[in-house]
């Protein structure tokens, strides 16, 4: 399970305040609590203010980088920002956050994925919106990966993102997803799965609660990646937990390691 | 979702104690933590002592009906013990646990069931044993309709319970057993699926954490009833998360109620 780790996120209000302030501080104490919370992955988005979404991407990823050795997913709905700042990036690994099935995103964001070697973040929308099946999923991740194909990226560079919709707003969606990841991971062999997993609880109380629970059903269906908190409540258990479950964690041992760890 | 409540079982201690001592209160106290903490039936297991198990059971039944409304939930191995308890049954409604697909015990459960318009919980199981693969638990779960239909019971007073086996000795069974819940309900229109759900986790760590998060991908899967600890540490609150998920609770009603009343 990849764990792509959410809290540098310029829409959240104290990271806004961070990314005005050139607080460096603020963002590295951020990454050591989802380090240690188990991230794979560092998540930035500078996208608070566009007109210096560029300079601000820059920044954090020099800032982040000078605080972990892990790899970072640059997240900018801009692809200006993700090919200044995937520059900056040091070591060999990097994801991009991310790509839709749309014409003009896939134009601009394809060739710069093939060209760095990135992982992709690839939401299954095109330019006929948000999907409402699994079926639709489905079709528009075949168009990306037969687009990815064209430029040469990899299937295994792919995480499909089948568009999270909350449940307190879109009753069936959660289903429509489950069944997405599942079909997903059976038809598009080396393909990964990711999601923005809050999405699922907008709107809703107790929504580390809702976030988990989903998350567990989504990992048993073969979801292998999510873009998440790791230090939200119970969060990690579950992800242990689930992997237990799902076969994908050999004699239990990281479970009981964690149990162990965690004094239960 | 229907929750059969497990905890007065005479195979943990104190319950046994309980027993031989003709303890009405202890067993008083566990009906009431268990309604308030959701049950919709009561099991009551009087297994300890196979010499005494009749008017043991006999005494606990009782005992249960002079504290709660709530329906019992017969539960033994032992035919004639369910038939001297479910004499004394005051409501309309009950359920037996089990039979199995097994001859012999379909011979002396399933007539009793359909003579007093039981509900019943159903073992996956026949005499070749466990069932390994969700395909063996399909086939087991059709006969077991088949000769509850000649005796007259319809299907939606069934609860197949696909055998949960723990996931520390059986990696790939939690798998086998979600997927056969998921088939199970799609193949047998009105049979229910239920599951003795702490198997799962017999012999690791934390083990109310690996239930409740095996009990929502089950309840994604279609499962309606579980045999449960509706008093372990969240799981009910997991229970109610998975059924909004699930698209099983019209606005995220019941889940914001419980939710406020907890003060979240």
């Amino acid at each position: 399970m990849l764990v792509i780790a959410e809290r540098i996120n310029a829409t959240r209000r104290r990271i806004a305040r961070a990314f005005e302030e050139r607080d460096a501080r603020l963002l590295a104490r951020e990454v050591r609590r989802q380090a240690q919370a188990g991230a794979d992955f560092i998540d930035v988005n500078a996208g608070s203010d566009p007109a210096r979404e560029v300079e601000n991407l820059s920044w954090a990823v020099e800032v982040v980088q000078d605080c972990t050795e892990l790899p970072l997913c640059l997240d900018s709905a801009n692809a200006d920002a993700l090919r200044a700042a995937v520059r900056l990036v040091r070591g060999e690994v990097v994801m991009l956050n991310s790509v839709t099935g749309e014409r003009e995103k896939m134009a601009r964001v394809l060739p710069l994925a093939a060209e760095c070697g990135a992982r992709l973040v690839a939401l299954a929308m095109d330019d006929h919106g948000l999907p409402e099946t699994a079926e639709r999923r489905m079709e528009v991740t075949a168009s990306l990966v037969e687009a990815a194909g064209q430029h040469g990226i990899p299937a295994d560079r792919l995480y499909v993102d089948p568009c999270i919709q909350p449940v307190s707003t879109s009753p069936g969606q959660a289903m429509e997803v489950l069944s997405a990841v599942f079909r997903i991971m059976q038809a598009f062999p080396g393909v990964h799965t990711t999601c923005g997993l809050s999405n699922i609880s907008f709107g809703l109380p107790g929504r580390a609660l809702v976030n988990r629970t989903y998350l567990a059903c989504l990992i048993m269906a073969g979801l292998d990646s999510a873009i998440v908190d790791p230090t939200a409540e119970g969060l990690m258990d579950a992800v242990r937990a689930a992997e237990a479950l799902a076969g994908r964690d050999e004699f239990c041992m990281n479970y009981i390691r964690a149990a162990r760890e965690a004094g239960v």
